[in-house]
């Protein structure tokens, strides 16, 4: 629970190169974005978010189009991440799915987005676009953590195909994904079991398949690297929506029921 | 738990007046869908739902391009609606986000919408435009809701400002709205807390304020009426994700925790 009232001042992510002593360089478009856009002046807060996840209440001292630099007036000892350390594997889906999910992941707290290459993602990423496509994202993903008053970014990794993404999954305490097929039959763990099983500190991975759904070989590929299926609700949800859902609903096991 | 394997037949909203003894007319767009879409057959099954919330499967007996004639074969005993019924009051906001809310929310559940005038609401509504935009969005509810296999179609209300609110909420027995400033003081109840207080059959209000937040004004008179003021996690969500937080929390406390 939030006890102190902090005011609603704008926040900053700032690269760690940019944290000297006890000043903070804002540069490129954030310096236009204090200084055009919010139109501070000298003497004005801001909050500052070190890639660390701190933060820290922040005085301009001085600004001109290109930098604006501010010194640190209070470290903040409040945090609005995730116990849990989430992140979603979303398949590659039509039209701007991606984009949205995202957007509200990082609004519902995930901690890190891996594009999946899966055997039914109708979609197919253009390796020539890659740098552009991952230069969106990180600013969707750096926007939406400044609105919603994330303490870090969420992390993007680059896109991957099913085996690669069991290799990733070795350090993964917990693993889900979302299966409907295998929820129809009684021998499913609920997503609630699941959950209930999530300690502080874990790093969960939840993989969301694409609109066709899992192969039957990604699915046996994911149970024998103790991959867990589990369904999300009893009404089919379109692939975006099923990171939206897995969140939301961590995010009101810990940081709203208060379970540990 | 679903214990019966229901095969993945195509599902279609049908009017009462369809349905005529063992007959059910399926009509319009939908009789297209079936024959021109789907290319079903007669003696292919489809699932058509009726407006009182059942389903059976039924076997084409005979079609042509504009009404499709299908038997019902047998009754449905599975149901998909959420135990507790959720009606969302979405303030008017910018761009495609009621929409957006009109199809997440139908997958997470909702059982009724509507759009509320909020005094902050930086869009108006052209009275002009309102029964295209209404059909518009009728059609978005239909069609997520035959997508996710839901039983019923959520119901969509006219817009409304925060008075005729006030009168329509007088037959829900719990009352929520999102108010974050509310939530920073120690005084609030949780969303958790709220959520664990309802019960199966319940009709719970949700009220989603626009960008700006509600006013002072809005706030005091849902206060006044009993509406309790939550948080939806401890991140500031955009106006469009709060809803989508709301239901898939109750449908993860109710549907997958199966707490009742």
């Amino acid at each position: 629970m939030i006890t102190k009232v902090v005011p609603e001042l704008q926040r900053y992510f700032v690269p760690s190169e940019n944290w000297i002593d006890e000043q903070v360089y804002v540069t490129g478009d954030d310096a236009h974005h204090v200084t055009r856009v919010m139109r501070l002046k000298t003497g004005n807060e801001i909050i500052c978010n070190h890639p660390d996840g701190q933060a820290a209440i922040c005085t301009i001292t001085s600004m001109n189009a290109d930098e604006v630099r501010a010194e640190i007036k209070e470290w903040m000892d409040t945090s609005n991440e995730s116990p849990v350390s989430v992140t979603i594997v979303q398949a590659l889906a039509k039209g701007d799915k991606f984009e949205l999910v995202l957007q509200k992941g990082t609004e519902l707290g995930a901690s890190a987005f891996i594009p999946l290459k899966a055997e039914r993602s109708v979609v197919v990423w253009d390796d020539k676009k890659a740098e552009k496509k991952m230069a969106r994202y990180s600013k969707i993903l750096k926007e939406a953590s400044e609105q919603c008053h994330r303490n870090k970014i969420p992390q993007l990794h680059p896109a991957m195909a099913i085996k690669e993404l069991m290799e990733q999954s070795q350090s993964f305490e917990r693993k889900l994904f979302a299966y409907e097929e295998e929820a129809k039959t009684d021998a499913f763990q609920t997503f609630a079991q699941s959950v209930a099983r999530f300690k502080p500190g874990d790093h969960v991975l939840i993989v969301i398949g694409p609109e066709g759904g899992f192969s039957e070989n990604e699915a046996n590929v994911m149970k024998q690297e103790g991959f867990a299926p589990v369904r999300l609700g009893p009404r089919i949800l379109r692939t975006e929506t099923a990171a939206m859902y897995a969140l939301a609903s961590i995010s009101y096991h810990f940081e709203e029921m208060g379970c540990e």
